[in-house]
C-alpha cells in the first residue's frame, strides 16, 4: 500500500457539470435512483452555497493535513476538493490559509469527512465548506497519505474525476461515468417538479395529481371517523 | 392494526391557539409544569419562525412519505403537519412540493422527526419545518401507515387536535384538554418575566428578587475567600 | 465536599485577554501547542460573536440552576461565564432573564456544557452563548453546587480566572499562569500567517512556501500518472 | 399538572402475559403490526432475561429517584417497572438497594430510560434490567414526579396496565387493549416461523418458501453475470 | 440505475482465506497499511467469534430484507453475507430464520450496517453476526435493491470477492487483489509480535526493543522530575 | 508547552486503595459527594474486572500511541494507566503486546478514553481495560505527548498519583488528597447500605426505612385511585 499522488487529468464535461450544478443536490441524488448521498452528518459550514465541479480526493491521516497541501497542487479551475480520513476525527484540518491557496486555483470548495475552522473567514471570502464538524483543533504535517485515490467519504464513494454537488441540503457524488446520462434526466425531473408546483399552488392534492388514492386503497388504508367508523365515498372527498 | 386516515375536526379555539404562540416555546413548557417538549434533536432547518396550531398527525414507514400526501388533505388552514416514522430515520421525507401543497393549504408548519430536504427553497417560500436532519435522501410511496392517530413525536405523545407551538427554542405540544388552562397560565409568566426583567436591567440581583439567598443558606452553601476562609456577612453583600 | 461559593479576585491583565481576544481561539489553541480547546459539540447560539474574558466558574446539578445566580453576584465587567454539571444535561439552564442579569453586570458572554434557551432573545439582546444544545427545558433552583471551584467543562479543564476566548470556531481556555506567554506568541502566528496567505493569495503554492516537498518525498509518497506508473521530475512541477 | 401516585389494580389476564413472554420481543412486536417496540438504545445489562409483566410506570425528574421509591409500593408480583425522566439523563437512578426491594415484592424487572448501577450485583441476583445506560453517577431524592401515569419511555407510549416484554433483543409493550388478541396471534407466528425454519434446514430457498420470486421479478429486478449479461432461466435456478 | 443480482463465481483462494482468519483483524488491518477496517461501530452480537470468507454483498432499501432473501441463493459454503442500506437504519432486518436458511448454505456469518434480531437463537445456533444495532423491528420486503455490486458498508467499500475477516475486534475488508500478498505479510507480522511478546514478557521495556528512546530523544520530549527539574542520564533508565 | 515524562514516587496508602477497590465505583463516588466519576461511555471490555490503583497518566496526539510505550517504563506494581488524548478518537491505541509489557510490571489495568483492541486476547490474560470503543485501528508512533502530567479523561481530571477504582459500573478517580478520607467513608456507607438491603429483603419499603413518605407529602405529591379521587390514609398504607 504505497502512498501516492496520482496525477489526474480525466474528468467531466463543463457543461454537464454546470447542468448537475443548476439541478441540485436531491435532484441529481433522485435521477441517480436514490443513490450518491452524503451522510447527512456533512453539513455546510454556512447556507446558500451551491456548487459543482469535478472531484480531487484525499486520504490522510487523522489530525495531519499534510496531504491536502500536496492536493492542492493537483487541482484546477472548476475542481472541489475531497477529504477522507483513516480513522474517525473531528480536528480542523483545513482552515482560512488553505481555502486561500485553493481559491487562488480556482477551487471551488471543500467536502471534508473531519473538522474545519476560521469558518467565520472562510464564509467572509465565499469559499464554502460541508464538514463533520466545526473544530479549533489543528493538526500536524507528519504523515504519509494518497492524492487522487478512490476513497469513502461519509458513506460515499468517491473517485478522482467523479462530480460533486453540493448546496444547503448536502452533497452527492456523481460517478463520472454516469455524470452524462444523470445531466439528461436531472432537467426533466426538474421540469415535471415546476408543473407539479403549480399545480399544488392551485390547490390540487398530491393524491390526485400523483394518483396515489389508488396506492393508499390497493394498500387497505380506511378513512374513518373519530369514532373509527368507516367513511363512505372517501373516493370522492 | 389497520391503517386509518381519520377525519378529525375537534380541535381547540382559535384565540387560545394564538395566545399560547405568542407566549413562546418555554414559557408555554413551563406553565404546564416542564413537560410537552420534543427532544432537543428536533431544530428548526432555519431561524426566527414562531408557529403555534392544530396537529394533524402522520405516523408513516420509514422512509416512505406516503402518508403525508394523505394527511395533506385533512390539513385546514392554521393546522401544523407532525410526522412521526414507525422506525428511526433521517431520511429527507419532505421537500418544498409538499410544502406548496400544504402552504395552499394554509397549513403553517411541519414538525417532523426524520429529515427535510430542500431547505433553501423552503426557507425562501416561509414554510418553516422543525426536524431531526437535513438529508436530500428520496423516498418511496410504497408502504400505508395512519393520519390522524396518536403518534410519539422525539419523545412527545401527539394526538389530533392538540396543539403545538414552535419557535427558535424548539417543539412543545400542548394536550388539548389543557389548552385553555395553559394559554391562561402562560401570559401570566410572561408578565412576571417583564417584571423580573425589568429588576435585573436595573443591577439588582436575582438572589434578592427570586428570594435565593435564603435556598442557598439551607443547602448549606458556604461563601469563602481563594484559601478556602469563611467570609462573614455575606448576607449583607 | 462542601458546597461552597468563592470570592475570587485574581485574574488576568486587562491588555492580555484583549490580544487574546483579537487573536481567536485558532491561533490561541495553537500558540498553546494544541491545547485548551473544548469539545467541538459546544457551539455558538448564533454566529459572529467574538469575546475573551475572565473565567467565573459554576458547577452544577444536572437541571438546576440555582448555582448560575449565586454566580451572577460574583461576576464583574468583562467577565464571562462558564458553567458545567455534574452529570450530562441538555437541560436549558439558562435563557434571556439571567442573561439580562448577567448583561447589566457586564459579563460578555456564557459558555455552558449544558443547553440554553430564549435564543431569538439572547441573540437579539447580543449575549453570545456557547453551548451542547438549544433546549427549552427548564430547571429547578432546589440543589446546593458550587460557584469558583476549578471545573471539567467539554473536555476541559477551567479554573476560576482563567481566560475563555470564544467564537465561531468553538472555546479555548488559556490556563492564567500561561496568559501573558500566549499573548505574545499568538499575535506573532498571527503576523506569520498573514505573510503565508499573502503568498497564497498570488498563487504560490504551500508545498513550496512551507517546505514540504522535502516532507513527502521523506515519507515515500510517490508520484504518479493515471496508470500508476512513477512520474519523473516532481520536484520541478 | 398536579404530581401523583396513581393506584392502579388494572392489568392484563395473566395466561396471556405468559404466552406473549414466551412469543418474545420480536414476535410480539410483528404480531402488532411491528409497533411497540422501545428505540433499540435501550439494552440489556446482562444476556439471556426474557420476561413479560405488567407495567407500572414512573415519570422521575433526571437525576432523582424519589418516584420509583414511591412506586415500589404500588408493585405486585409479575409486574415490571417502567421508569421514564423528564429530560434526556444516564444517570444511575437504579441499583442493588432498590432491587432487593422490588424482588421481594415479587418484582420481575426494569425498564429505565436513564442509568444503572451496580450491575455485577443486579446480575448476580437475577434482577434484569433494561437502560439506556450502565453509569455509577448516582442521584438525589429531591423532586416530586409521579406513578402510575402514561409516560413516553425510549420512544414508546406506555400506559400502567399495559404489558412489558424484554428479552435479548429489546423491549415492546402491549397496550392492555391489545393484549389478548396479539397473545392469539403470536403463537400461531411463532408456528409459521418453526414450519419455514424446518424448510430452511433442509436446504430450501425462502425465495421459494416465501414466494419472493414474483415479487423481484415484478420489481423488475434481473439477474446478470460479472459483465452484466442478462442470465436466462433465472427462474429455474 | 436497474436493480441487479449478479451471479459471480470469482473469490478467493481458500488457503489464502484460511491464514487471513487466523491472522485476526487486527494483524490483517495492519498488514495492509492500516486499512480496511469497518467503523467500530459495528459490533459483534456475541463474543469469540473469528470468521473469514468470500464477501457476498447486498443493497437493500432502509427497512427492507427482500434482497437479503435473493442474496442467499448466491452464497456457497465458506461465504459471508454484508449487508450495506440505502440510508441509515438500525431495523432488525435480519433473524434466525434468515440464520438458518443461510447456515444450511454454509454461510459463515453476517456483517450488516443495520440492526439484527433473534440474537439469543442466533448465539445458541453458532451463527455470528456483526451489526451496528441490535433491534427487534422488523421489515418489509417490497423495495428492489441489489446483490453482488459493490458497497459502502460502515464506511469500508466492498466488492462481491473480497474477503471479509472478522473478530471481537471488529470487521476488516481484504480486496481481492490484495488478499495473496497480505496472507503473506500477516503471518510474519504475528511471528514478530510473538517475539515482542516474549520479551516484554520477561520484563523488557518496548521503549528499548522498538528502539523508541531514539524517537523520544528527536521530538524533544524530556523527563523531568515532579518539580519539572530535568532528569539526568534518561537514556541509562 | 514542552512535551515531558515526569518520574513521580507520589501516590497513595496501599491499605487505602485496597479499601477503595473493595468499596466500587457506585460507592467510592458517593462518599466524595456523586463527583469523580468518569463520562458512562467509558465502559469495561469485559465483565467481572474490579481494580484499584494508583494513576499514571498519559496525554497522546490522537492515532499515535508512542507516549504508551515511554509511560511503561513509569509504571510500578499496583498502578493504573489513564491514557487521555488531544482530540477525540477510536483508534485502537493500546493491544496485547503492550498490554504484556505492563502486566509484568504489575500494572492492574488501563483506563483509556480512545479504543482498544485485541480485545479476546486481553481477557484471556486478565488485563482489564476501561475504553470508549473497541477498534482495529493501529496507530503511528510519530508525535510527542505526556506522561505523568494532570489529564482530562472521559470528563474527570486525573493526576498521577490520583487513585482510580474500577468495575463493572465505570471508573472513578479520587484526588489523591481525598483519598484517605473517602476510604473511610466508604465502607461505613456500604455497611449502612448493607442494613437496608437486609430490611428490603424482609419486606420492608424504602418509604418507610428511608423516611421518604414525608418527603413525598411536603413536595404535594397526591394518592389517587384509577379516576383521579383523592385515597384516603395513604399514610397508613
Amino acid at each position: 500500500m504505497p502512498h501516492v499522488v496520482v496525477v489526474n487529468d480525466e474528468g467531466p464535461d463543463e457543461e454537464v457539470v454546470s447542468i448537475l450544478g443548476e439541478s441540485g443536490v436531491a435532484t441529481v441524488s433522485e435521477s441517480m435512483g436514490r443513490t450518491g448521498l452524503l451522510d447527512p452528518c456533512i453539513r455546510p459550514i454556512y447556507r446558500g452555497a451551491k456548487i459543482a465541479g469535478r472531484a480531487v480526493t484525499v486520504l490522510s491521516q487523522a489530525g495531519d493535513n499534510l496531504m491536502i497541501h500536496a492536493a492542492a497542487e493537483q487541482c484546477r479551475p472548476g475542481d472541489v476538493l475531497v477529504v477522507a480520513t483513516m480513522s474517525p476525527s473531528s480536528d480542523g484540518m483545513f482552515g482560512d490559509l488553505l481555502a486561500t491557496a485553493l481559491q487562488a486555483r480556482g477551487v471551488l470548495g471543500l467536502v471534508i469527512d473531519a473538522g474545519v475552522r476560521d469558518i467565520a473567514d472562510l464564509q467572509a471570502m465565499g469559499f464554502p465548506v460541508w464538514s463533520r464538524a466545526v473544530s479549533a483543533m489543528g493538526t500536524v504535517k507528519a504523515t504519509a497519505g494518497s492524492v487522487n485515490v478512490p476513497v469513502v467519504v461519509a458513506g460515499a464513494y468517491v473517485r478522482p474525476g467523479d462530480v460533486i454537488v453540493a448546496d444547503d441540503d448536502g452533497v452527492v457524488v456523481v460517478p463520472l461515468e454516469l455524470a452524462k446520462e444523470t445531466a439528461e434526466l436531472a432537467p426533466r425531473r426538474t421540469r415535471s417538479e415546476e408543473e407539479k408546483r403549480e399545480q399544488f399552488r392551485n390547490g390540487e392534492l398530491s393524491l390526485d395529481v400523483m394518483n396515489l388514492r389508488a396506492t393508499l386503497a390497493s394498500l387497505g388504508v380506511q378513512y374513518v371517523d373519530g369514532q373509527g367508523r368507516a367513511l363512505p365515498d372517501v373516493s370522492l372527498r
